[in-house]
């Protein structure tokens, strides 16, 4: 197929190489003229604006967003409602709130034109390993587009097959899914980026808890400096929480296993809060996943305003002055 | 009543002096000697050891320990085993484990010595408002200690009357309690500082959230600069949320509503542990009383090792270097 | 001062009553004939319809609002905006959204109108004891109403004063405050109910901790069978704890230590739910009172697709089958 | 090596049939006759009691024992302890506390007898997949055992070799670690058990926000019904929260995707418990494995006593009267 590219940046670049090495013909935009000129070198067809790339492709027309979502991505899906004809589709593979999804396709489709939300997860590794995506839209659309899916999703691979699927959609073991209208592949995506925020900080604590057995106020008998480099490799065999974050963990306490390098100081992304939006919306508790973003929230800032008035009321019931920060360090 | 007082810290001579100031007699020491004779000045008969105190009191004694706890009331209560005598008693107003009281109870029942746990609120400001006493041990010995708990109990005041609570037991109005066997007074004490937790947790939050109201990245027609002082003197009437923390709250912000005298690295006592502790034995949820105390310990330490495993995953699966603090500050 | 008030539920029948017993006339309409008579026996004029309210008021008008939050509101505001004059003022105060005061206040200033929004606070006991009024909007609008505020406000009663507030607005002291632009009045009790959301559960934490101090599985010399109600009204002297929440809690268990009469199915209003919203967007972490909004959806529903789901995984990994609840009720 | 094994469960039994099958002697002992006898024909010697046991071992005698956590184990112990030897080994591969291994272990020494405490993860699949052992105790008495760890763990298999650990001890690769001094294998592998916590939380939290995207209150528009058998297959290939928890959940939704069969009322270990417990000591802020642990609780039980606590404070100050269970289920 031949597929309108716009956004190059990582994932964007990558998922026109995945296309390209599978022979589909990618043309592509982005406002920094120098990645346009790199997938020139690459293979791709380049266009120097949106104009360019309308007229380059044939109708009905296939374009592919990969922007960061909010303004860019809303400005760039208002402009292209004016340059595209009847029965053309756009997909957003970025990081859309679902709620914006389903505005953008009633929006568009009183000009007959269609939209697709497409979740995709891979990060860095996608090009290599595929990109898990989950699509919502119309059905016969997400069709029409099935060859450009079928490609970027990494394919059935050597994962042991689960049992009993013979009846269902084959499409799930490559890697992507069609997952119902318009904002439910973004909903899906956001789940996901949820559950992962909760993964995350469930190792986080557990090695919290590991690394801080070694601390000096412990017993003697009950103090342990353990090697979190090899515990995390050690549980990739054979325990339950064998899973590839616990991978990657292995292999970054590999090169350290004090993570200097980092600050701890953790951005979060819309996904990880739109979850935690949807369990409110739906009344279903969602404790450990507020938890996990609460936790990224406090990791960037200094001592909070609600933590001094926490000292402050100790200060006038008990007359507590909290000691300073080394003192109080256990 | 004539009293053995051990341990004159600001709760302990404050007791003393409510005491005496009610015609009570109070024998007191203190490993410190100034603090022995500050409180002789004012009134009180002193004791330069153990030994001399427990000659000091007539048969059978009452000894009110008012000591830190774990280690120096585990001492202090061993060295009084071997001096005192049958049907004396032993009284802790610390802030024992209920399971300390439990087998202290139980080991100075071998030598006929009875045992008296009191849980203690009222803090800096217990001698003019009086103590709140939660009291746990043989309900006669209780009983026959009822003039001291009496005088140091806050009284029936001017607090609207409960209804129907004309068959209960009236000394509860006065602020004093019998709860139950051994260990139950302080028992009822620790999951008072529990709840007391959650709700300065709860208040800490909320202001937390009014004064980040003004944060620069939010909407210029939904961000707001909100008085604190004035809004938490204002919940003093008529809301729901009026208590004594919010008093102290007020009583804080009009000093200094941006509350930058305080670290905002707080402390925690084993009262709130324990509370946790006892949840988890009874299989009771308590998340927002461990929430409390969570927040406590992350107050006191800078990024942890799990928030830099979370930004070691995070390189690993997207790429993703964390900004630095200032930046990623929103 | 002449008000019109359109909806006379509990909360808008008093608020009338309380103006009126001051000496304010009010001018009352209510979809529901009956409620608007029971006003007039009491002394209002009462209006068949909402142009007989306005034509009853002179100008320019002043029209307080309370009714549901959501559509009822929204349409009356809609078809006020269709019959009111330029500099009349409408004032919210129901429950709305903070969001909503914004867009509103932003559609009326188009016809001249102004709209201000009072958080209100006092539930069942503001008629005798006074409402706690949170205001937000333009200010010089705000100063014309300051008759009905002061009006509704408790006053400053028999409440200790704060010390350092000579300098500061007397109002609040009242029990009123002028919060800001437009949404604040709202926005501050959001975060009102927020907080109270957070101490009741800090509460119920406690209590059922207390409470299942005797379950049967524990041992038999760290099991108390705990006097709950004793327990709550002791807390009300002198304790940290002490606050109008602890008093309701002494009066309820006063009538039923056990509660029988109460399903526990906790419903919750927009209020707490926006809260965390709020929090989220501030990137302010909410533990606590997250945890509360959370513990209110699990107390309404059954055991949840999650809960299945950890049986599930549960039965695979480990073999594990739950035993039925009876047998695990521990 | 010949190994005696104390407890026959599924544990014992088939870590008994994995070392038999390499060639090991195993002499088998359990209070169940019936087991003992399977195990014979198995290929294990037998024995009618721990004399027979001790007696069919060449000295020093290496035991391993796989019995419930808590009083059997402790009985066992304790009786083994007047039959062993100096120089023999006591293996205890059940759950204990790593607290109870530093006591037992230090009660064994004084008979010259070694204690090694060893963690095991596996669960019903180990005896294919192999165990992930994690192990505590005297190094040199660790070492003499390589030989039924190795035999044990799953071995390297065919995962993903992590980079840079060339210089690292080999065994953690094979899947057996050792840890360090008396309780570490345990303690290791209690965080395994607290991070499995919160990981299955995580899953069962997205999962029900994804099954309650179906509920009728929602908006039609931004209401799905998902399929979520094919969305948990789906994330198995290329997502970022691919894991075994995540294979086992699509095999138990490719069963029955609404989980009727379960109750949802989920058990827990002492692991998750003191994993919490250990946190607190460490003063390590544990949000997310504690909530995991409270759901479990929550779980398992009726409104409790403090949701009809919060029905009660609201009644009181609002007069709300909250609505039957089927109404409010929103």
């Amino acid at each position: 197929m031949k597929l309108g590219i716009i956004g190059l940046g990582r994932m964007g670049a990558n998922i026109a190489r995945r296309l390209m090495d599978a022979g589909h013909e990618c043309v592509v935009f982005d406002a920094n003229a120098d990645t346009v000129a790199t997938l020139g070198d690459d293979g791709a067809q380049t266009a120097a604006s949106l104009d360019e790339l309308v007229e380059a492709l044939p109708a009905p027309r296939a374009i592919w967003l990969m922007l960061p979502a909010g303004d860019v991505t809303e400005q760039t899906v208002e402009t292209l409602k004016g340059k595209l004809s009847s029965d053309d589709v756009l997909i957003d593979g970025g990081n859309a709130n679902f709620k914006d999804d389903v505005r953008r396709a009633e929006s568009l489709q009183e000009a007959g034109i269609h939209y697709i939300d497409v979740g995709v997860s891979g990060g860095v590794w996608g090009r290599e390993r595929g990109y898990c995506l989950m699509i919502g839209g119309e059905q016969n659309v997400v069709d029409r587009l099935d060859p450009i899916f079928e490609t970027l999703a990494p394919g059935v691979g050597d994962i042991d097959k689960t049992p009993r699927r013979e009846t269902r959609d084959p499409r799930v073991e490559q890697g992507y899914m069609y997952c119902g209208p318009n904002g439910s592949g973004h909903f899906v995506k956001m789940v996901h980026n949820g559950i992962e925020y909760g993964m995350m900080q469930a190792f986080a604590e557990g090695f919290d808890i590991l690394k801080s057995r070694g601390k000096e106020e412990l017993p003697d008998n009950m103090r342990y400096d353990l090697e979190l480099a090899d515990i995390a490799e050690l549980w990739r065999r054979g325990s339950v929480i064998s899973s590839w974050l616990l991978d990657l963990t292995s292999i970054a306490l590999a090169e350290d296993n004090d993570l200097e390098q980092y600050t701890g100081k953790v951005n979060d992304s819309g996904e990880g809060r739109w979850t935690i939006e949807a369990a409110i919306e739906e009344a279903v508790p969602a404790n450990v996943l507020s938890a996990a973003l609460f936790t990224r929230f406090r990791s960037r800032s200094d001592n909070t305003y609600g933590e001094k008035l926490l000292s402050a009321m100790r200060k006038q019931f008990g007359g507590h002055v909290e000691t300073p920060p080394d003192a109080s360090s256990k």
